[in-house]
């Protein structure tokens, strides 16, 4: 505890010295007339948020919740700080350098959940995930779509279907690592959770295609009726891009890593790993899909015995290349979400009640999961609520909802942006001690 | 060579994308309507940078040559394609992401050479390594002073004296790299050449800050007169923060360190020492000082002990830790600086002769490096080769002539920026066959 006092003790440092830079105009005035670019603002910023990600990392970890958690709630504490009166922290939130950075964090983070992934488990995986994870997609689409038609009957029907799809989204890093924690990473339930979770983040990912394609269709076309021919183009689309991008990605991958292979120029195997990641997601972006869709693509195709030409980094697992960057990155994505959060629509008792009446049908289409599992003998409910946490995926789905415009205005208000954070909220910090319960009547594994 | 090939063919695929997508407006547009920030551009910038950083860097290294001066001379031929044609890369020159990007590898750049020096063996460096290196900074400067001022007459003085200052760097990186490829790093030349870059690296920084101040003087108050105030007080604000930011910042940045210590939080190592480099950058800047002085600071104050409460990392060297970062990053810095030498004003003779009059001067004045070797029997000679390259150093001093303005125009015209260019790849590719040459006579140790 006193340790977290000397980072929180930096932060505020950080906030009053930022506070006095945007007092202090001269400065920033005369480092223009020098015509120097001035990058202490954007250095601070940084600062500020790496810092608050880890005080609240730390924290949750202390409270054996995840990481992920804590970096939220930080964040929204530094965004409502104009509550307290500081309002140097306002610019945080449209900053273009650092909603970059966040994006370069996001697009990091599929990539690891891809390098996590192997693409043989992937496709080996039992009908049981897969159905597990089709229900797991269907059911809460349909209650979230209800849900949110129910509270917001002047919506168009694409804010239900996005309500429907954030709803959809299972992280499959929070479930991995509570269950690694219980040590209960080799059952069969967990193997089943694992498995349709992965099948999930790719159903995720066309569903947002999917959607965003939707989306930007009626902009272009300002029809507002759903019609089959773009929704199949962009099924099509997703499926023959994630297709060729795992054929022709992996090869073009590989080639490009063993270019670099047995090179004495330092960095080599960083440089080619994120020239690769980059290359795909910016692929995606350019035929329409989202970039983390190409991201993910990426991370699927490579293994570890792509680097078995960097003969210097064999003993190391080869993720740790690009943990050192994705850890700087990631964090800054989840904070400026938290940032985002605005306190004031907790006060409108309207946004708390979507909140609970989305949270219980987040929890409820979970379950459904458990009417998908062949196998006999398992602790069925344990699969289901597996499956509950929505994670930095359900945030990623909101805060595309935020940013995704139909004539101007945008998919997700800031109500229910915020109703969103706390469904994931909710989902997330309940399945934890729902999953130790169901699992501790089990002796653990050696 | 055709392991290059691959890398080639994909950097050329690169930036046809980028070509069709300025070309193809509506793609963009299209985002741009849909209300989502598109990052595909800048994704394809950066794999375009960092592949022909690699590129180059396998070229020169394979010629025996650094790094450092292939990422240069692939960046200057990127930035001429508008010859052949090809203008899509234009845009590269002033992004301000890609430029952020490049400040920020500049600032991890001297943070890594500072974590490299260590201030014990700084302060143990012997009388003739600062002897050595106060006159390798005092005759380069004269020199450049004197041939700025024979080739520009009509420029200002502070011209010239920036011209002097870009004359006076050593960079420690190509020095060293040169004697470890040579095997003559334990010798007592060595290590007077080595000591001496580092105390040449210190002055190098406060010439830097004074100049730059200097010049931020001018525009404040606008008298073009040398006065001995602003001087003496930029040299005093320089020392100042040197030794506050290595007493306090690295009593707070162990502090820091030490708060992350045994957490289990992924990443504390990395994020943290992050904040530390970022926040000593953003501070110096804060007081009108250049950030890289800070960011040197932040690294000289670093050791590997400072790490030992992160036990999960004791096997490997605490500098890897920024390595993976870094490496991405830095190349950006050099390749844009390639990008701005426009190859134009190589064909105006006026340019080419002050890019041999500079090299000249700045080959002589570190020459006179040898007359302050105090001891005897020592191959004087080989110190004054070893002290010549200017490298990244060099090329930094030139990137702050040519941004800082007075009224509007910038200290370094296009064609002064060029000739310094020219004049750092001449040092730095003279020193290796030079060096070679003067130590070959002597045995190579064990």
């Amino acid at each position: 505890m006193r340790r977290l006092l000397v980072l929180l003790a930096l932060l505020a440092f950080m906030v009053f010295l930022i506070s006095y830079g945007h007092g202090g105009a001269d400065h920033s005035e005369g480092a223009a007339e020098g015509g120097h670019t001035s990058v202490y603002g954007f250095l601070f910023q940084v600062v500020v948020i790496l810092l608050a990600a880890k005080i609240g990392g730390e924290l949750f970890e202390t409270m054996k919740q995840p990481a992920v958690l804590g970096e939220l709630v930080l964040g929204m504490m530094l965004g409502n700080l104009q509550l307290a009166g500081i309002t140097a922290l306002e610019s945080f939130k449209t900053d273009p350098a650092l909603v970059l950075f966040g994006e370069i964090g996001v697009i990091l983070l599929l990539f690891e959940v891809g390098l996590e992934s192997n693409l043989k488990s992937l496709l080996a995986v039992g009908a049981s995930a897969t159905i597990v994870a089709a229900l797991g997609v269907i059911a809460p689409i349909g209650l979230g779509y209800g849900v949110s038609a129910w509270f917001l009957p002047d919506a168009a029907w694409y804010v239900h279907l996005f309500a429907g799809a954030t709803l959809a989204a299972t992280s499959v890093g929070i479930t991995a690592r509570v269950l690694k924690d219980l040590r209960k990473m080799h059952t069969k339930e967990a193997r089943i959770i694992l498995g349709a979770a992965v099948v999930d983040d790719v159903l995720g990912l066309i569903i947002l295609a999917v959607v965003s394609g939707l989306i930007s269709s009626i902009n272009a076309g300002s029809s507002g009726e759903i019609s089959l021919g773009p929704v199949m183009l962009i099924i099509g689309k997703s499926v023959v891009f994630l297709v060729v991008a795992v054929l022709a990605g992996g090869y073009v991958g590989r080639l490009v890593l063993d270019a670099g292979a047995k090179s004495k120029v330092g960095g080599m195997a960083v440089v080619l790993t994120i020239c690769h990641c980059f290359s795909l997601a910016g692929l995606a972006e350019l035929l329409g899909l989202a970039p983390i869709v190409g991201a993910f693509a990426a991370g699927l195709v490579l293994t570890e015995r792509d680097y078995e030409g960097y003969t210097h980094m064999s003993h190391e697992k080869f993720q740790e290349i690009v943990a050192p960057i994705s850890s700087v990155l990631v964090p800054v994505f989840f904070v400026l979400m938290g940032l985002r959060v605005d306190l004031h629509s907790f006060a409108d008792i309207h946004v708390l009640e979507l909140a609970a009446a989305l949270s219980v049908a987040a929890i409820i289409g979970k379950q459904v999961c458990a009417l998908g599992v062949l196998e006999k003998g398992l602790n069925r409910i344990a699969i289901g609520v597996g499956m509950i946490p929505r994670g930095e995926v359900g945030l990623i789905f909101a805060k595309y909802g935020a940013s995704l415009m139909v004539a101007g205005i945008p998919v997700f208000s800031p109500d229910v942006f915020s109703a969103m954070v706390v469904m994931v909220m909710i989902t997330t910090l309940a399945t934890p001690p729902l999953l130790k319960l169901l699992f501790s009547k089990e002796p653990a594994e050696a």
